[in-house]
C-alpha cells in the first residue's frame, strides 16, 4: 500500500524511532572539519564529501557521485520517483564549514559535536550540515510512512563544498552538470527562519554587483601648501562621487537604478507587517544606533525587498597617525548594489559606468572594475511548490507559516540562472544559532521539525503541482 | 667715515673679492649632516649649530649663543647699532636639512658639496645653510663699504635646528626668549623667488588648521547584505560630509569661513598679474590635469590669496583587494584650511565643529579632533621695511622686483604672532633648485645676489624706516 499522504502521528513516531540514530550520524559528519578555506584542511573536506555521499548510498539514492572541481568536491545525488510524471526537485546545500578554533571563544571543541540540552554544538551544526542532513531522514520518513520504495518527486541534491570560500567553481559546476541539474524547482537548505516559535518560509534573494573605483589626481601626492586650492582632489571627488549615490529620501540616483523594480503588492506588504518585527530587537543586533534607509519603506522591506548603493570601502591620501598637508594622488572607494527581482545585473553595470563618466572632474582620470554579479531571486507567491513547502511546513510545527526574504546573496542565483528553475528556500535554523561565529548551534527539535516538513514535502509537492500545473 | 648706503660698484667689489672665502666655508657648513629627522645625526645637528655660532662670532657679532631645546638646539646671535634709535631686525633661517642618500638619486654625495658650473650641490645648498649664511658676507660687506663697525639696523639672528622636523620646539623657544629676540620686522630667509631672472619679494603666507573626523556607525563591521539600506553608513557620512565642504563655484560652504577674509584690492590683483605665469608649466609642476579652485579667481590667487577646505586623507571600511560586502563601522577624514589674513584659527575650529555637528546624521556618532593650528602672515604692501627689502632687491639684480605669496604655511608665523612684528620674506632660492630632492643646489650668482641685497638692505632700511614713521 503506498499513500501520497502519510498521518502526522505515524511521520512523528517514525523520527521519534530513529532520532538518535540520526544525531549520532550527523555527529559523526560535524567531527570532520571540512574548512574549505583552509587549505591544510583541503583532505578534512574531500572526507567529507565521501563520508556524505557514502550516507546518501546507506539513505537509498540508487545515483550518488562525488564531482571534482578545481577546488573542493561536491556531492551529487539522484533518486528517480516511480512516476515518469512527477516533478523534478533539486536540493541545494553545502558540506563545508568556516574556520573555528577553540580559543575563538567556544565552550568545547568546535569538531567534537556537544549537545546542551536541547542544543547541538559544533562548527556546521546549523550551517550547513545540519540542514543538509534533515533531508536524509526526511526522505525515508517519507518512504516508510507512504510505504514507498521511490520518493513522490524525482529528487536530486547537489551539496557543494566550497560555499564558505566564495563558491569559486560552482557557476561552472552547474554550468558543466546542467543536463544532470535539471529541476523543476530547487529548494535550498542553506537559510533560516525568523524564530523558534514563528515558522517562516524566505521567497527571495537579493542579487548584487560589485565595483571599485580608482580615481587619480596628481601623478604623485602633492603638498596642499603649494597647490591646494587649485587643482582637483581625487579624495573630494571620490566623496562627491558616493555623496551623490543617494538623494535626500535615500533613493539611489543613479539613472535607471529601479528599472524594473516592482513596487511591493498590497499582500506583499502584508506578509511582512504579519512577522513579530521588533525595530529596538533588530537595531541591537545590527549593533546600530538608527534605522536609516529610502523612505516610504519599513526597514525590513528596505533589507529584503529594495535594492541599495553601499560604500564598502573608501579610501585615499594619507590615514596614518598624524597629519600630512598633501593633496593625495588617488582615491577609492568600493561599491555594493544589492539588487531585487526585476534588475538585471549588466545594466546595473552599464548605468553605473555611464553614471561615474558624466560625474567625474575634469583633471580626474579614472578606471572602474567590476566583480562576477549574483542575480536576484523571488518565488512567486502563488507558485506551487512555494505552497507545497508552506503546507508541509505548517503541518510540522503546527503554526502559521509566515514570509521573509533574504536581504544576502548566494549561490542559488546560480541555479536559478544556468538551471532557469525557481528557488525555494527550506530552513530550520534561527538567528541565535550562531553562523560563523564560537559556538554555532542548533536547535534539536527545529532540526527534528525540518526532517518532519521534508516527510510531508514530496508527496504534497507531487500531489499538488500535478494538479495545479 | 661712514655712508648710510655705499656705491653698488664698491659693494660688488667688496663680494667678489670675499667670493671664494665665503664659497668654501659655506662648503664646510654643508658637509655636516644635520638631518634633524633622523635621531642618528642628532649630534650633526649640534655640530653644525656650533659651527654656525662660531662662525657668526668671526662674522663680528658680539653676542652669539647657542639655545638648547628639548630637540635640536638653534643659534642666536645680536649685533647693536650705534645708532640706539635705529630699528630692530630678526633674521629667521635654520641649519638643519631634510635626509639625503647618494642612492636616491644623488650624481654626488650630497654631503660632499660639488660645483657644477654656476651652481653648488649639496643637501641644504638653498634650504636653507645657503640662505641663511648670505647674510654673514652680506653684513660684512654693508659694515666694509661703509666704514661702520655695527650694523645700520640693531641686527638679530635666529637659526632654529628643527624646522625640517616640523619645528616641535620653536614656539616655546621663541616665547621663552621673547625679550631676547624682541624686533621691529622679522625677515625670514627661507622661501625664493619667482625665477632666475625675475627677483621677487614675498609678501605672505597662508596659516593652517588641520583636523579629523572619525565617524562610528555600527559597533563592528556588518553585513551589507543584512543590514545594507537600512542602517546609516559612516562611509557614505564622510563622504557626504566631504562633499558639502564645496559649493559648484568650488567655494567653501562652512558658514562664517569667508569671515574677515577681504577681497584682493586692485593693487594686489595687478601685482599678481605682473608675474611671467604660465599655467601649463605650473599644472606641470603641480603634476596635475587641469587647474581647479575657487570661481572668480585665477589659480595663483587660488593658492596664495585664497583660503581653501582639503581633504588630505579619507578612509573606512575595507580598502584592501577584492571585495567584501559590508557595511563598514567607521570612516574617518583629515582636513586641512590654508588661512589667509583675517582668519582665525579658534574662529575656524569653532565653526567646523559646528557645521559637523548639524551635518552628521542620527545613528552616527563622531569625534572631532584638532591639531595645533598656524596663523597667516601678510606684509602690508606699504610696509617701510617691504620698500626697503624691494629697493634692496632692485639694486641687486638691476630689474624690477615682483610680487608672489607663499601658498603653505611655515613657523614665521609664530615669531609673527609671538613677537607682534610684521614678517617679512628674502630669499633667492628658485622652484629648480629641488627642496627636498635629489641633487639640491643653489645657484652661485643668485646666492651673492642674496649677499648684495643684504649689503643695501641695513642701510636702506634704517635710513626709510627712521624718515617714514
Amino acid at each position: 500500500m503506498t499513500m501520497s499522504q502519510a498521518p502526522d502521528s505515524a511521520v512523528r513516531t517514525y523520527i521519534e524511532q530513529h532520532r538518535t540514530t540520526f544525531l549520532d550520524d550527523l555527529a559523526e559528519w560535524l567531527r570532520i572539519p571540512s574548512v574549505s578555506a583552509q587549505p591544510d584542511h583541503a583532505a578534512d573536506v574531500r572526507r567529507s564529501a565521501d563520508w556524505l555521499a557514502a550516507k546518501l548510498r546507506e539513505t537509498g539514492f540508487p545515483t550518488v557521485e562525488v564531482w571534482a572541481t578545481p577546488g573542493a568536491p561536491a556531492v551529487f545525488a539522484e533518486w528517480p520517483a516511480d512516476d515518469p510524471a512527477a516533478p523534478t526537485v533539486l536540493v541545494y546545500g553545502h558540506h563545508d564549514v568556516q574556520p573555528a578554533a577553540r580559543e575563538d571563544g567556544w565552550d568545547s571543541d568546535p569538531f567534537e559535536p556537544a549537545v546542551r540540552g536541547n542544543r547541538l554544538h559544533a562548527r556546521g551544526a546549523a550551517d550547513d550540515k545540519g540542514q543538509v542532513f534533515f533531508h536524509t531522514l526526511g526522505v525515508r520518513a517519507h518512504l516508510a510512512t507512504t510505504g514507498r520504495t521511490a520518493p513522490a518527486v524525482h529528487l536530486k541534491m547537489l551539496v557543494e563544498g566550497e560555499e564558505e570560500s566564495g563558491s569559486v567553481h560552482f557557476r561552472s559546476l552547474v554550468e558543466e552538470h546542467a543536463d544532470r541539474l535539471a529541476a523543476d524547482a530547487v529548494i535550498v537548505s542553506d537559510t533560516g527562519m525568523w524564530a523558534e516559535d514563528t515558522p517562516t518560509v524566505c521567497t527571495g534573494m537579493r542579487g548584487l554587483a560589485e565595483c571599485e573605483i580608482q580615481l587619480h589626481g596628481p601623478d604623485q601626492d602633492i603638498h596642499s601648501g603649494s597647490f591646494g586650492g587649485a587643482v582637483p582632489n581625487p579624495a573630494t571627488a571620490v566623496a562627491r562621487l558616493v555623496a551623490a549615490l543617494h538623494d535626500e529620501h535615500a533613493r539611489v540616483t543613479i539613472p535607471g537604478f529601479y528599472d524594473g523594480v516592482a513596487d511591493l503588492t498590497d499582500r506583499e506588504r502584508e506578509l511582512l507587517a504579519e512577522l513579530p518585527f521588533d525595530e529596538e530587537q533588530w537595531l541591537r543586533t545590527a549593533k546600530s544606533y538608527a534605522a536609516h534607509g529610502e523612505a516610504g519603506h519599513t526597514t525590513l522591506e528596505r533589507v529584503w525587498t529594495r535594492p541599495t548603493a553601499e560604500v564598502n570601502g573608501i579610501g585615499g591620501g594619507y590615514q596614518g597617525p598624524g597629519s600630512k598637508t598633501i593633496v593625495p594622488a588617488s582615491a577609492m572607494v568600493k561599491l555594493s548594489f544589492r539588487l531585487v527581482a526585476g534588475q538585471d545585473p549588466d545594466h546595473i553595470e552599464k548605468i553605473v559606468r555611464a553614471w561615474t563618466a558624466t560625474r567625474v572632474p575634469a583633471g580626474i582620470r579614472y578606471e572602474i572594475t567590476f566583480a562576477a554579479a549574483t542575480r536576484p531571486c523571488l518565488t512567486p507567491l502563488d507558485h506551487p511548490a512555494l505552497r507545497s513547502v508552506v503546507r508541509a511546513m505548517g503541518r510540522a510545527f503546527d503554526k502559521p507559516v509566515r514570509y521573509t526574504r533574504e536581504g544576502g546573496s548566494g549561490p542559488a542565483a546560480d541555479l536559478q540562472d544556468v538551471l532557469g528553475a525557481p528557488v525555494l528556500f527550506l530552513g530550520i535554523s534561527v538567528p541565535s544559532d550562531g553562523w560563523h561565529a564560537p559556538n554555532e548551534k542548533v536547535e534539536i527539535d527545529l532540526l527534528l521539525k525540518g526532517v518532519e516538513t521534508t516527510a510531508y514535502l514530496w508527496g504534497d509537492l507531487a500531489q499538488n503541482w500535478r494538479h495545479e500545473s
